[in-house]
């Protein structure tokens, strides 16, 4: 039987397990890259894993995010990321050198590569044939340490290319068409694997645009084959070397197929406040436009901005819009400056931003109230550009570029303006990154770490313990998200660095008194009703209440997510009915009765709680034998440290 | 007698008093600007004025400050201020155009025209022969209303300047060398006037950098002559009409002379953290340096950042340096642009910036912890850049781009690195700015007030009445500052345009529960020590008081621009001795026992006030007959505008 693209790059990479659809593989991680929001908590956990160097071929630290530097926190966290990546060997790119997915793509992406990113877009590889996939950060730091990646094997959907791209069509609007048919949940637990013969008329950079945005499809990842345009961009970058040719057998075998039709692509937009709300641009022309915005990790780079330069050369935005472009990467600042485009963006009233992940994130260019944004960014939530009532859509940049010219949403095939179709223009070299941003772990400037006073050591859970007792410390409703336990607002998010002073944010949002309360008690349970822990995957949901002595969690249901955060912070994630979360109260004190390492170490599942010396209830704990001996270990980090020092240890 | 330049511009534009050191004049005002942090309120009170249009010749909002845009309320604020130019006929610069003394001088500053401006950096227009004036946000909306500007004629001191600079030395040496002499003090209640063979060796930009940071040693402004230099300027700028020239007479008399040699200006550095700690570079040179940022109002135009283009040529920043470059203006950004240079600067490991103040007032590149910042910004008081414990050094371009290449502070005369000397280049002519960014009143987006939820209307006081009673809602200690009535901080500051909730915020650092007592309280007092009101100009500190319904603040003393910020919102400053601040208990009943109305129209310094309706003392109002008029009336916002409702009246 033939095999996938994707299961060819598994098994290359495979350490434990079989590549079976469904089934848990662990791999071997080549490449793994952080930015400064993922960065400090991945490195202080590296550091709690007590190695000298990182284990994986290249590792790269990111500063991204926070470009502005808003306060001393973030300026001490970049100052320490520098000195984690110079001390423990990664290379550090600078802020304002770029969006990660890009600065990595120019420098280190290369096809048949495994690679592991601390930020869901790390997809992106994909469009030159490496398998990207985001994860936490601290699968990034065991993966640091050299310990495999584990995922269940995901199905595998061919998405069969057909055609080429009608002129003002971009790859933009392929992964909008992709979002339209189907939704954000369509790619959970999949891989998108580009074949047909609609592949070869994409560059290799406009791949990266659909991988990077098949995130918003849920997907595990997204890949593309390694061919002659892909050998075209790696010779243009000047690293011919990383290039492999990399294709899917001939009679693989997929889990399901889909067909796209590139000829029949038209200019496509994501009306507010989801990526997949799409419609043709059409659909909502004439809408009157307050900010364009122009850039991010999906149409961030030279290529993307090169289509906005040439629409607005020698003409001016309206007046009523306030226009920004904030490359993806400093490499493409400077082709925009050194080709002339720079300053002609400027002459036509455009604001030029330092290469920053800013506004996408809502760090930045908020919109005003009652106002509408249009961006080529890849996310639209609501609430995600900093203001809670958005409108903001999401279009390719020519869409964009014709906007800002007239101030409402404009098909740029209406744009009345004698505006050529820029088309789609690959530079015969690319510049490279200055050495003076991004440097390389034999030039590091820093050989120990550097910690302001903000950024504390990440704690270690002790092994689990035979005897959990203690109280219900805080009795929760159905739907606890992740914000409720940890908001990501910036007040609290300055603290990722420092759990003690973070962990005092800990469900505040639903007690007040919850964290002091937890502190003060010696260990303890928290109570939930169903869907406990759902929205962000933020391992400090799981990382604070470990830190403020919770054993357990009862609840009627998890999160996937979050209950996989749980066990790898060595919380026991335990199921009770309805019944018994009914008659557990707040305060209430609770035992569990099983001895609690030989149940989680056995394979036990049900476990018997006892309420106030009174009566007794059932708790199900639904965990394979990989994550039972992370709980029993007290979480994947002092488990992993323990096999480093054992497997240290076996070679002295 | 032979008149000076200050006296000959003062009396052109006399409206009321005689031009005497010492005494109070009004002027008519020609031109006026405000920033984002000041327009809001300038503009929310010209709208209560109740007038249809400016009645300045120019009047200019620019959106400078808040560039970031991090928050919805500060994009609203410039969705405000755009539509309040377009309303009123003001010209808006838009977010991203550059920093207002920048942008006005490239666009609108003229020799003999009187400028204010809410914001301190005015006098920067000085170096092209215009009178500006920094001042608070109440004076610029009166002024745009037509009122004349009051202020006490200052003493005029002769700056001479002889010889020429040498080769490293540049116009920020100069004042650099004056603040070195002198203080931060040295300047209050004066002009600086320069004078002398000197002055034609500097070109009119290097003069508007002296001018400039004029403001640091305190003075009301700087002004060079109008010259053939400053013809020169005009007519590169492309508007040659808006010169003449402007000369003081060769007898005029000075209140005092001073002489600097040019020739023996060295570069010269301010160490932390007052800008008049001014030492040689090379006493302080090999102080390792983490941060460099060129930019500010003061050296941010494209003659400011063309040497360290120059000198980074070819060449890279240490890499223990995060370099970054953030034009005044967008006129400077395209013009380094065009001519290559943001490309090299890109390519030398430097982030370039949009135009922005941004770091200059700590939003943003906020130092980490134990770092050394050099700038080439104007102030580096102890936490302004955002961090309290910082180490800010001030110096000049140069001095800048050679600590950016060898990591430590470094005079460039030893630099090692066969370097040459930029000298100062003025371009053959400058780049106008782009029409999409400068909007003129007759091309403006709105013609209507666009208020966000967050913006509220200005709070007018009823005039002053006869009766005062109420209680002493608050009693406070010595050395009160403007801070404690009403901080800065960012989470504070994002309410400037709404007052009542603002007003929540008064005092709370001296009495959590004082705001909400006095908003129940129907009228009532303040009590305070010695030194009441000392710091900032912050004429929120008088306005947020006044909206709680205080009629009147006693203190032992007050500080001077403090005090005369109550008078303008209509709250009586009334001394009290030492003996009776001891007797008073808050919560004590306080009646002014006078009719204040006839006390303070009339003149009389003495007022008796009956505490408690058992003792009585005696409190002080000294006030001139205008600050009289202006309490009567409940302030200078209700005075001015039935004065306007007058005019208008007498003129049907």
């Amino acid at each position: 039987m033939g095999r996938t693209l994707t299961e060819k790059i598994l098994e290359e990479h495979l350490v434990d397990g079989e590549v079976e659809t469904g089934e848990e593989v662990g791999i071997e991680v080549d490449q793994v890259i952080a930015h400064d929001l993922t960065g400090t908590m991945a490195w202080l956990q590296f550091e709690a894993l007590g190695l000298d160097e990182v284990q994986v071929d290249v590792a790269g630290q990111h500063c991204d995010h926070q470009t502005y530097q808003p306060d001393f926190k973030v300026s001490d966290d970049h100052r320490f990321l520098r000195s984690a990546a110079g001390t423990y060997g990664a290379y550090f790119a600078r802020p304002g050198t770029g969006i990660l997915h890009q600065v990595h793509k120019e420098n280190f992406t290369a096809p048949g590569k495994t690679l592991l990113g601390a930020d869901s877009h790390t997809p992106t590889a994909g469009g030159l044939g490496c398998l990207g996939i985001g994860t936490g950060g601290l699968d990034v730091a065991t993966a640091m340490g050299g310990a495999p990646y584990y995922l269940d094997v995901p199905e595998v959907v061919n998405v069969r290319l057909e055609g080429e791209l009608p002129e003002w069509s971009t790859a933009k609007d392929v992964i909008l068409e992709l979002l339209r048919r189907f939704s954000v949940k369509a790619g959970v637990g999949k891989v998108f694997e580009y074949t047909g013969p609609g592949v070869e008329s994409l560059s290799a950079h406009e791949r990266t645009v659909i991988t990077n945005m098949g995130t918003e499809l849920g997907a595990t990842t997204s890949i593309f084959p390694s061919d002659e345009r892909t050998a075209e961009f790696f010779e243009r970058l000047g690293r011919p070397e990383d290039y492999v040719e990399l294709q899917p057998d001939e009679d693989a075998e997929y889990d399901d197929e889909l067909v796209v039709d590139l000829s029949e692509i038209e200019p496509l937009i994501a009306r507010p406040s989801m990526p997949d709300n799409v419609v043709p641009v059409r659909e909502v022309a004439g809408t009157d436009t307050d900010q364009v915005l122009v850039g991010s990790c999906t149409n961030g780079a030279y290529e993307d901005i090169l289509p906005v330069a040439k629409m607005l050369d020698g003409r001016e935005v309206a007046k009523r819009v306030e226009t920004i472009v904030a490359p993806g990467s400093k490499q493409a600042s400077e082709m925009l400056a050194r080709n002339g485009f720079t300053a002609e963006l400027m002459a036509a009233g455009v604001s030029v931003s330092e290469a920053t992940c800013g506004a996408c994130i809502g760090a930045g260019h908020v919109p005003a109230s009652d106002s509408v944004s249009v961006r080529t960014f890849n996310r639209n939530f609501e609430g995600r550009s900093g203001m809670e009532d958005d409108a903001v859509y999401l279009c390719s940049p020519e869409v964009a570029a014709a906007t800002a010219l007239t101030g409402e949403i404009t098909d740029p095939r209406d744009l009345d303006l004698d505006v050529d179709a820029p088309g789609f223009e690959m530079p015969d070299s690319y510049i490279g990154t200055s050495e003076a941003d991004l440097i390389m772990p034999d030039e590091a400037v820093d050989d120990e770490l550097v910690k302001g006073p903000n950024i504390d050591e990440v704690p270690l859970k002790d092994p689990l313990g035979a005897d959990l007792t203690g109280s219900a410390l805080l009795k929760m409703p159905d739907n606890i998200t992740t914000d409720h336990v940890i908001p990501a607002t910036q007040e609290v998010s300055v603290y990722r660095s420092n759990v003690p002073k973070l962990s005092e944010f800990t469900l505040k949002r639903v007690d007040e008194t919850f964290a002091a309360r937890a502190m003060d008690a010696d260990g303890g349970f928290l109570v939930a009703g169903e869907n406990y822990g759902q929205g962000s995957s933020r391992e400090h949901a799981a990382l604070c209440p470990m830190y403020l002595g919770i054993h357990a969690v009862f609840a009627q249901s998890f999160a996937r997510i979050h209950k996989s955060n749980l066990i790898n912070f060595g919380l026991l994630p335990l199921t009770i009915d309805e019944a018994t979360y009914e008659r557990i109260d707040q305060g209430d004190d609770i035992e569990i009765v099983d001895d609690a390492v030989e149940a989680v170490e056995g394979g036990r599942e049900a476990l018997t709680i006892r309420v106030n010396d009174d009566w007794e209830a059932t708790a199900r704990l639904d965990a394979n034998e990989r994550e039972r001996e992370l709980l029993a270990a007290g979480g994947k980090l002092p488990h992993t440290r323990q096999q480093f020092a054992d497997a240290a240890g076996e070679g002295a």
